[in-house]
């Protein structure tokens, strides 16, 4: 790499299939499908297409708070989509998600009319509305959940593309990105500490799809759980994100939720595909089995 | 600044006050209010807090499209917010935004019970609900609708945060942000270029928030507007969303909604507050006394 003081872009970017760093192979400057290929399908009227980023946890956390709910209607499959193998450019994955991210789910509700919805935010809203639950109707509750909901959008990719990228990911340590980026990441684990000095939950006294928007992702790095960076940030000094992440991490359907479409960490963590709710009982054995 | 190859990060991040780039001076590590300064309350029901950035431009040119609709209840006033002078870290501005972001929204209809509102994406589903307009209300059409809102929302800060810094603002050209963002934007740009080869509007055959939400982002991009980068991201070969960016480019309550707090360009693009619809009318005029 040349010394960046001295580097002028060309007129044109070219797209150079150098060193990307870690994920460099799943980037592309264009989109749309590789390869043919369909994408499975079960028997329930839910069909999650995912993989349990903290991205991916948000949404079989909340099919299974909405199951333990008693809202049957929330039964799902979720099937494995591994990224890192390039599987969200399969033609029937590009058909559900144009955008060849993770998560995607398509409601069959309907039969004749199947509803693909894609971006994480965007299925935690269809499915809080879907079933009246977990998102605030109208008014003034409506508008704080939705404004943090969206808070969790566009601040992650800060979080994400942006700190752990460079500070986790990249080919080279970059100070200036990683400094840009610790700042941002620290700003926004403040903003969320102190509403969550005042609050019990991010939007309020009620828990919803804010909460669970944000805690895979600052939860998990208040946790120390993101990018080996918790000494890097400081992460202690963010008491009530703390208190807030350890209270969301004891209800038990974050527990069942966060194993779903995992495939790393403690075999007792994984559950690589959900078809029934029995699979978390036979997941520890099964996997016990398989490793041995 | 060191070789980047021979940089190691230190155990803890130190905020660092040196050169952060052209915004380094409104970046923070930690949030809430640095001065005490109440917010300006005009006459309507609706109080608008921001300045004519992209993500700035969405609300007014929403609220103007529900006005031209009949809808007298989107009647607003739009003060400026000056982010530069650090007008976002006022202790009025904080408690309707604690994350100290344009745009943010108080809703005063009910004067009893105010209603804060922030994050674009958020203000932009609040009010298209509140009036009925520009969301579908369910099935595909909503979760399609949804699905592009949230698409804007985590995908822009790789073209705002991640690409127009380091392309345009960043005190140094450094290569591999620049390449990494680079390819990013341009897979976006094809994103939405293969949806408006088949569609009108990004969500379908209907004008929505979603629109609202991607036009001033990538269609801007798209017509090389954004970070004099045009010629670099080839941005003529997104023939689709030029035509798409054009077409709502020429939409009345557009041409009125992105004039709504701009304080740059051509004088006649400006309007710097807006109480009332009179206004644009005698905006140009008192532009040009002003600058005489």
């Amino acid at each position: 790499m040349s010394d960046p003081s001295s580097y002028t872009p060309p007129a044109i970017w070219q797209w150079n299939l150098g060193n990307g760093g870690k994920f460099a192979h799943i980037n592309r400057p264009v989109s749309g499908a590789t390869h043919e290929k369909e994408l499975p399908h079960g028997r329930h009227p839910l069909q999650l297409y995912s993989l349990a980023t903290p991205n991916g946890v948000k949404v079989p956390v909340l099919l299974e708070e909405l199951l333990a709910l008693g809202h049957s209607g929330a039964e799902y499959d979720a099937w494995l989509i591994p990224i890192n193998e390039g599987a969200q450019f399969g033609s029937g994955f590009v058909a559900v998600n144009p955008n060849s991210k993770i998560p995607a789910l398509l409601d069959c509700s309907d039969a004749t009319q199947p509803v693909r919805v894609f971006e994480s935010g965007a299925i935690l809203l269809y499915l809080a509305e879907k079933f009246g639950a977990f998102v605030p109707t109208s008014g003034a509750a409506r508008a704080e959940c939705l404004s943090w909901l969206f808070w969790q959008m566009g601040s992650a990719p800060f979080l994400g593309g942006g700190f752990g990228h460079f500070y986790a990911y990249a080919p080279e340590k970059f100070q200036y990105p990683i400094d840009r980026y610790a700042m941002e990441v620290k700003r926004q684990l403040d903003v969320l500490d102190q509403q969550l000095a005042v609050r019990e939950y991010i939007a309020g006294s009620e828990y919803t799809v804010a909460d669970m928007a944000i805690w895979p992702w600052y939860g998990a790095l208040a946790k120390g759980q993101l990018y080996d960076a918790g000494e890097f940030l400081q992460v202690h000094e963010y008491t009530h994100v703390l208190r807030w992440a350890d209270q969301i991490a004891q209800r038990p359907a974050v527990q069942r939720g966060r194993k779903v479409n995992r495939t790393w960490g403690d075999p007792a963590s994984q559950l690589h595909e959900r078809h029934d709710a029995s699979d978390f009982d036979t997941q520890t054995q099964d996997k016990l089995a398989a490793s041995s």
